[in-house]
């Protein structure tokens, strides 16, 4: 059922304009804007003949081709009379982007309730109201208003849209790349659970992720979280976990927010991933898209900086992780490689003198270490010595790429400034940058955890 | 006594070299970029006759003038002859950046005490070993061989040399400015509280950080932290809470770490602010950095988008904050600026068409009520509807500023991959961004605890 949401052959867009202050303009745009999109496309507009030179129709009932999917972004008054027309139309699947409903008021509520009845009675499913849309980034679809995302292998349901937003610039900006994006809003017809059930047979999702804000029937999105989890790993993020919150995420989709510890507990359980901020479900979702999961649970951390690979220890040891001792072999095969100053202890700290070439030598030791699973390589990035800002990120990546990318790196590079200077070669080799000691460490944790939950 | 290591006017570099590969050359370069720096620099090294166009003196017993500070990058088994020289030629101040003392070794140990007795004696002062110096932003005196940041009027004094170059980094891209930087090392003679002594005074600095793994004496610490945190914001971050991060530390210090929870009582007691991560030492150096306290707890929220909203206000609940009721005149006030759907609640959802001018308004209006004391712009960045990327950030800075920034302003911007078009608007204003709703919430819960401090 979901399948065609986000395979469509047809599309019509209800609401299309050339109009570049309202949002039907941003979905044509967008729809328009990737021409590997094999789709028709149907601008629908009483009062307009052309779009984005396209032949503009006066509704849906005047395309004489079928229509997979139908957009609606008209004013919330008219999308009753818009929706008849779908149905007689006989529109498989449409998405109501149009706001001004049950998260309005009880009008709102009751209008939603007969628009589901009378599209369910047709056999046309719907998504929405109040949403952003939808994208299929593996064909090129962006039936939504929001900015294309870069390809990966991540698929996402969130009920809040902007929140999908935020986190699509932050992926993009990590070099995450996207599969499958679904902004619910509120969810009169499909909902979280669909979405979890269709991601699991997916090919191209690796990871599932999900925002979510309320839960309308628990039992069934639980059942299906072990089902997903059990095949794939899946990230959690749930707004409204206090009074607070419920209060604002009510006041943005007009629905009770669930009760935070079932939801909590039964995550666990379900051996999804539960995080509890932006940054831990950025973590998350990085390190099950870029990393393979550990064999174990032992952990060598390499640096050129004390402080940094001193406050990744503490994080650590908060988690329960734990940092092997190194063996004897070990420290000889390294010993080569690093200055007569350093002590061959874990965290390995081998100064601000540490190169490129080093990196790459201890960090291909350490994934070569039968007694190592987990390799955390800290850079502070130096500015002398004629460094090269990328030269310590290359030669981890080089090291990783030659053992074949058997084991995880969290490469820990605290240098905001400079990142620019690595990102590029990073999004291209598709590899983790993880921005803090805390971020590197829970994402450690989240993969540990994953190996632990199937090793069981 | 420290006031000579931030202001000398005669700076010897012992162990300046032409050589790119040496740390002495990145230290020289450093000192020598600044054109504003009034200093006399006098390179030493035996074997050069000149060094970046200046004359090489083969010692220090050469140069005729005093030497108010001398810098050390000799290796370290030349450290002693050169200090002998150093006391023999009344040097006032020493920095022995070189590495390889009581961090490798108990012999490293035994001749950091000799060093240190000798120069005591001869009522020369040092810091170091093992670090990489310091530097006076106000006097454009980089003497380190880590990068310069911006001016500003953050002072502080870190243990770890490349967790101290990691913030350098960071705070340099999120346009935090410094004013007094001094990296300690094995803090054979001035120590932490020397510099915390230093900074209470210091006319330049407004908020104090420091980065710790050992305290020698806790109870001059302790003391000391009393004294500064009454007078100026301080924020403390400790490498080497658990055992795991102990053990890292003092891998790289040769010192053993001080009882973390005892610690913790302490700091607080201060008064001062502990944070536990890099991301939440950030959060709360930019809160004292740009923010005025507020007169009271109470928030209020405006967004775009529901979604980090939500979030934001369970961070808040978590950390005890309180979003406020909105008044009747409030609702009334901002009317006119909100799209009739939105619900006149905290948060305020104004929906994602809203736009620079909406943002504006609705920040003054909350800046100009007195029922609300901290103020929090919540967005994600639209990328349609013709909206400029920078027109909310900027709308919200235009209320701050023509509300005279009496109130603290917290805009959360969600947008790591468009933050580039607002951050350099955001550095000529000297105005704060966030880049999470969490680090939001933990920079609004530091400001506000500190105003409690004060009002007790």
């Amino acid at each position: 059922m979901v399948h065609q949401f986000f395979y469509p052959k047809s599309i019509a867009i209800i609401g299309a304009t050339s109009d570049p202050k309202k949002f039907g303009n941003a979905v044509t745009a967008n729809l328009l804007e990737n021409k590997e999109l094999e789709a028709e496309i149907y601008p629908i507009n009483p009062k307009a003949t052309e779009i984005f030179g396209l032949k503009c129709y006066k509704s849906v009932l005047e395309v004489e081709k079928e229509i997979d999917l139908a957009l609606i972004l008209v004013p919330s008054k008219a999308v009753p009379i818009v929706i008849d027309q779908c149905i007689e139309k006989k529109v498989k699947r449409v998405i109501i982007i149009s706001a001004g409903f049950g998260e309005v008021n009880e009008e709102g509520k009751r209008i939603e309730q007969e628009l589901k009845r009378k599209s369910l009675d047709a056999g046309m499913r719907l998504m929405g109201p109040n949403c952003v849309g939808i994208q299929n980034v593996d064909i090129g679809m962006n039936a939504s208003f929001v900015q294309t995302p870069i390809e990966g292998n991540v698929s996402m349901v969130t009920q809040s849209g902007s929140f999908g937003a935020a986190i699509l610039y932050e992926m993009w900006w990590q070099g995450l790349g996207f599969s499958k994006f679904a902004n619910l809003g509120n969810m009169i017809d499909v909902n979280l659970t669909d979405l979890l059930e269709y991601f699991i047979d997916d090919e191209v999702t690796k990871v599932v992720t999900v925002y979510l804000e309320n839960v309308i029937d628990g039992r069934a999105f639980y059942n299906k979280l072990v089902e997903v989890a059990a095949k794939k790993p899946t990230v959690v993020l749930k707004g409204g976990r206090t009074a607070a919150g419920m209060k604002s995420a009510s006041s943005h989709t007009g629905s009770i927010a669930t009760d935070y510890n079932s939801l909590k507990t039964a995550v666990k359980q379900a051996g999804a991933t539960l995080c509890e901020s932006l940054g831990d479900y950025i973590a998350a979702i990085k390190a099950f898209s870029f990393l393979p999961e550990p064999q174990g649970g032992k952990i060598g951390v390499l640096t050129n900086s004390g402080g940094s690979a001193v406050l990744f220890s503490d994080h650590s040891e908060e988690m329960g992780l734990e940092l092997v001792e190194f063996s004897e072999e070990f420290k000889q095969k390294i010993a080569p490689h690093v200055i007569p100053l350093v002590k061959k202890v874990n965290p390995l700290d081998m100064i601000a003198g540490a190169n490129g070439e080093g990196y790459y030598q201890v960090t291909k030791a350490m994934l070569e270490d039968p007694n190592i699973d987990i390799v955390v390589p800290c850079c502070v990035v130096p500015t002398f010595l004629e460094m090269k800002p990328d030269e310590h990120y290359k030669g981890v990546i080089r090291a990783w790429n030659e053992t074949g990318r058997k084991k995880p790196i969290f490469p820990i590079f605290m240098s905001g400034s400079i990142l620019e200077a690595i990102k590029d070669f990073a999004e291209k080799e598709k590899a983790p940058i993880f921005l803090s000691p805390r971020e590197a460490a829970f994402a450690v944790k989240v993969l540990y955890e994953r190996m632990k939950n199937h090793s069981k």
